[in-house]
């Protein structure tokens, strides 16, 4: 595993926080659910930051504030899981986001892969990936994973899902209706 | 500057590139787009893969694909423009994805900053970047930019756009119809 760190403190002309944030309440999300256990017990982490970066290898980028508590456990795991949330799962991303909350309390919401990795049940898309790197930015760690399994259990005959988006601080679900004909 | 090279040629046992699309099918994001001018003329491309993070300092990472023709163009620029785009341009989205078509020949539809960079007229919501450190992985390459200001000229009293979101090869706008009451 590549570990690396970037250093930002000789920036001083950069936007101020508050700036940043507002105009990053434009821009619209995907929402994954990362789970990984480093040997003291199972946490998860609502995600916004997962994108695919590379098929060949297949990469895949998530970012985790230090600020939230699962960081640092998802730091020390050798792999982890990447649910990618549909709009009837807005309650998991919700959990993964609570802070103060015991995330895996409900034992049958939740169950463990052969190899180890707790996931979370009633969730079709899901990836197992190998922590292949991380890189250090701010206050916050880059993970770069390695895409080792992937599971679609998608019931829709069609393969549909209605994916959950995160928008200025509100969930919305992708629908037929929301599609622009071109 | 920073320049990093992640390898991953030792590692042989993930999905392959088939099923890892796949899977991303169903994982929406949001769209923007990257213009930049290293000297050799203005580039742009379309990206859905804009990641917020870390807001102290204010940090962005994109990736671009070695086969986009206006990659190579961006890795040699200083600073970039993001635009943050909203359902009503997906005329842009469109045309920064479209191969072999001259991206800037409409010249009402772009101007320069002071600082060079080239933007497009009409997009409410963009970020002026400096390159901060680059890394490739795959066949891919990770910016990481440090946002040095931003616009949000938004019309609309309430200060709403409604985004344009990208999922499983279809554009989606989302509006207050989307949204998940919860």
């Amino acid at each position: 595993m590549t570990s690396l760190a970037l250093e930002f403190d000789h920036l001083t002309d950069g936007l101020t926080g508050e700036d940043f944030r507002k105009t990053f309440r434009h821009h619209p999300a995907g929402v994954a659910v990362i789970t990984g256990d480093d040997g003291t017990g199972p946490v998860a982490l609502t995600a916004t930051s997962v994108i695919s970066i590379s098929a060949e290898p297949p990469l895949i980028v998530f970012s985790a504030s230090a600020l939230s508590s699962s960081t640092s456990t998802l730091r020390s795991c050798d792999s982890l899981v990447v649910h990618l949330l549909s709009s009837e799962q807005h309650w998991l991303a919700k959990l993964g986001a609570t802070s103060g909350v015991d995330r895996f309390s409900d034992l049958e919401a939740w169950t463990r892969l052969a190899t180890g990795e707790p996931r979370y049940l009633g969730v079709p898309v899901w990836i197992r990936a190998r922590v292949a790197a991380q890189i250090s930015a701010g206050a916050s760690t880059l993970f770069v994973l390695h895409a080792l399994e992937s599971h679609c259990d998608v019931a829709d005959a069609a393969g549909a899902t209605t994916p959950l988006v995160y928008h200025d601080r509100e969930w919305h679900g992708l629908t037929s209706k929301s599609k622009i004909e071109v």
